[in-house]
């Protein structure tokens, strides 16, 4: 279906509801959080992304895109530099659940039986799982049984072919990536004039225990607030990301939306 | 304090450390809905309105604007058309409170004390009042007794001169203006290519008895969904709203976090 | 359908039961708060005046009355003089959201299905509203979907007429109404034990600034509590209020629920 | 202290202020439920007894008495006949708990310091406790630790010289006692007009196993809703209980808030 | 049906899912606390007495017993000493509500139509009863109305006879049963190297006035933390309870569970 | 310090008390699940091993162990098989929150300041994650401001010498190593008697796709539940994981509390 907006939200209501009524149209819920990500990147990266990712797949797909979560869960200290940090503003876990369980169904209301979160905030992973099992429960108590929700990271599309391009030296894994040269690429491919990249810190990647410590050590965390180097980033690297994981997303969604 | 954005998110994590540490810059949260606005107006008006408003003070005061809250309270039939509207995507009333108490408590742990709640949806304000009541209440139990927080619906600042200008034939009303002269000119004004003033119907104004009925009677909102008719708004008049209303906010906080 | 007692509480459960089995006898939640009402008239104004409207209400319609709900939502400044006024006695918004969600529900399960809410506060409003919500939400979940609930404040059911005759000088609004002439004059009508006129101090009208701020400035509410003056009260004004306002929700009532 | 009235709620707030501001008057809270109490007696009679008690231990020793809780936790076969009988109108425990915290806590705002909880209602004494652990956690919280709360049932003031009076051929203990002779005796002493002891159902004591099953087996519930027979019920042994339970209390709360 | 082992966790999920998927198996969930029980017994006392009589009685009949409940509701001072008291560990009422409804809403999902609570922790009943009916209604609103759920305290099957056996000088009551004869009796017979009886102090029953006061008065309970001396108890003593609560409880259940 | 026990609940409360009273002593605080574990092992494998692990481990450094949470988080299919699955009972998200978070407060009020969560239900992570961080807000406000909490999983110990002779063929990643050789390895070193390795099925590595959808495709899990096969398990790599993980742990906590 083609829609004058992919995004729900600029659409009218009869224009969106001739779109959600009978359930086939997809709806992608992006997830990000208002988190710090280092001198060089604004708070809201983790939106953006998703944002357009999501974007991306709705276009190509005729599928709408909901409004972002722009705040998200509490940023951890191995994988967002840690909730301490200035400008990171998070949510409790109870009332991100209760966020996006309350979408999910109005959603599901107005005749939504195919949802996909797309998540950029790696944090709420495990509160989107509680939401999407909490609004199941109801919808199920409401006689609604047919829903099928898709949750992913764009991340996790990236394949082994592209880490080699994108890491020449050695991929420091996902945890490490906050702020570093994936996030920093496709900011710069996709936003340029929200990066710094000159004020960026190039620091050594963050050096962990097997464990973690709260209340948070702050000397644990780079001063930059990335736990890895953006220096390595740059735009042919975030059409790298965002053709693999757009690519990646839509096929996914093409096969359980069928 | 000159900011290279009006938005928080836009800003590096240093910046806004920056300009928040000290707790001297406002920061502005606007409060919409993804809500029907009529045949001729996309579902985020209530969330561009007081995000413009709330960017033209912050640029002029030198505050901060923060992710605006996307979803609200449940539409009601009288004041929003209802919420069994397609399009209207609400959050029940605990979830809004919980989720501005999270935020209004990060942003004092970064350091704000003077934050001011740009509401743009009717519905939102009681909860907006519980939030904030309970921001305080835990802020106080963490030693912090200096919060001052500013609650305002922008049509508020509409005075008896402007209303005169706008409604020539005689003032509907606030409650009856959803989806109508206010809200239309305010976007002809500010996003002409989101109005489509030519679907618009030309619906006399609602009616409703002085108490309310659950579940609400479908049959009282007008089938636009809109509560009065758009047909008499203007660019005109959406700089006039956005002249007096801009400046009476403005005013006000400049008043308050003097 | 007759009672021996309008009060549900009055009754015998077998007589109770005749009452309420099959549905048709209406009962009424007189919903109050414990609150100041200035120097001359008692803490429990929000709960008397809307109690008595049940009653009379009920006995012309063979309803029953429920317990009222006695303490209610947060005194707000500009409309009860605010909550850090000594006496007023509040409860969160969840809390009276539950109570009465449960309430309406018992009610339920004991075969009402029409049920009014009579409102003598005006801070209950939206709590009212999300406690339906959620009532008729979980009530589906149980199979009941032929609830019919009206919600009302007795103040509403005022026509232009008794404006004007209970305002000679100009109708100051209800808002500013707290511990004014109506209330005053109903108290007067109804309860003149507990009213003590010579105690009502003369205030002028509060001035409130277009928004508002948290903590309340306790200097904006007049040193009486009350939001305008007593003064004009009198007996006769009381009994011009009972009867319209009897008048207006029985046939409401009637409308409703033939 | 004297005051014009026993009941908080029938005071001003100047007059509630002063009693209350230095935190030297006891707050008496009566607890009661909306619960069947057989063919003979009305639904609120767990109100009106614990609100007696309390108004006159108030007046002997100068306290207040604040509107009391009408809506108590769930009836229990074994010592209220059970919730699905008619007329039975409960909250869950979370709500109760959350009523009776939300009101302890404002009137510790008030200044009061020495609060008691008079309980008429069996099955809401573990709420109660609830409430109050809840409550203190919060006030310390806020920096308030001189509180002192006292909570009693007033049977429980019944002593062995009272019972063989009022049970010469033997006690059946308090569990049996919901409907019975203590019960209707205080009622007959306080409210013989609602008492209709022609009507009472005079039946044999009601037996249970040492256990409880859920859903309840209603046939165990004798077809009165009461757990034994009023028929030995007498406004002489009202009188006693009266006398006993007022005394009792009254030295109680001397001792306690000395 | 006979198991591999009564403890439902020891089975292999097939085993489990063979035993529970029709409803036919009964499932016991013994619920305890971590609660101080005097100088001669160690902290789990509430735990291993239930959870043994739901072993031997599930044993007995070919029902499994479930993982128990190792934290309970706040101990209270007249019947376990107190929440004060060091080793006390105990959960706010809402915690033990919600973990308790959620186990028996995951049984029921497995098939299990047939529960039993065994509770060893007085002060866990009314929380339990919660659970229970919060349970019941959601999974009526799932469609399972076939529940039948047992609620027991072991002591409640100690009968007169065997009540003389154990107290020849006068039964105190279970109340002050706290880490007396029947505990460390049972404690004797089934664990004796959990038992020092050596170190028991030989304290006076505790004596308590007819009503509660909170904060505790620490001095109310004997210093041991015990409410009567344990001296009188005995190996014996360990298997008459044994014998007849196990007794009675397997007559409740093969009852009730026909 | 040295103790009659590694368990605290085996403790009297005079020894628990004189272990925790001064901060010195870490509690140990397992974390499980009830959780399916393939053909060949129990249910409560997740508590059994974590159990195990601080029980060495306190042994060595004067710890105590607390009792174990036994049911855990909602099993997810692509680490724990799925909460579809015959005999995993898993508690919401909120729950497994508030029971930690109160045990948590709990232990600090006995004087506890050093608190270590040992993980064996990967599902429980970003929970025990909410929970501490609740805690220590809740602490914050009664004044504790000193707490050091370690959260930890014990297979995050496992060194890569370790993982190159525990898996010669290649490591699957510990995703898959639900019920496989890891967990499998453990149980026959130290509870051979609940493993029946003779029914364990030579599964295939489950194969996912990088994203879930909800409600779960149960065919995607491995019909033995298990995500990887066990048959390479063996008593000697038990031996090498409980040497390599008991090291790592007390390594980690001797520096930590040091």
């Amino acid at each position: 279906m083609k829609h004058t907006s992919a995004f729900a939200s600029e659409l009218t209501w009869p224009d969106y509801h001739e779109a959600m009524k009978d359930g086939r149209t997809p709806i992608l819920i992006p997830l990000g959080s208002m988190e710090q990500h280092g001198h060089h990147m604004p708070l809201h990266v983790d939106v953006l992304l998703p944002t357009e990712f999501a974007r991306r797949v709705a276009v190509d797909m005729g599928a709408l895109v909901a409004p972002p979560f722009t705040y998200g869960y509490k940023s951890q200290q191995k994988c967002g530099g840690g909730n301490h940090m200035p400008g990171t503003t998070s949510l409790d876990g109870a009332t991100l659940v209760a966020a996006l369980k309350d979408v999910i169904k109005e959603f599901a209301r107005h005749g939504a039986r195919k949802i996909c979160m797309v998540n950029g905030h790696f944090e709420n992973s495990w509160f989107i799982i509680e939401a999407i099992d909490l609004a199941l429960r109801e919808l199920r108590w409401d006689g609604i049984t047919d829903m099928k929700i898709v949750v992913l990271s764009y991340w996790d599309f990236v394949d082994p072919e592209a880490i080699t391009k994108l890491y020449p030296d050695g991929f420091p894994g996902w945890d490490l990536e906050h702020g570093g040269v994936l996030e920093t690429s496709l900011m710069l491919a996709l936003y340029p004039d929200l990066v710094q990249l000159d004020r960026a810190l190039d620091v050594a990647p963050a050096s962990f225990p097997p464990y973690d410590v709260y209340p948070v050590r702050p000397e644990l965390t780079p001063i930059s607030g990335t736990l890895s180097s953006p220096k390595e980033a740059s735009v042919e690297k975030g059409h790298i990301l965002l053709e693999v994981c757009t690519r990646g997303i839509l096929s996914a969604l093409q096969t359980e939306f069928a």
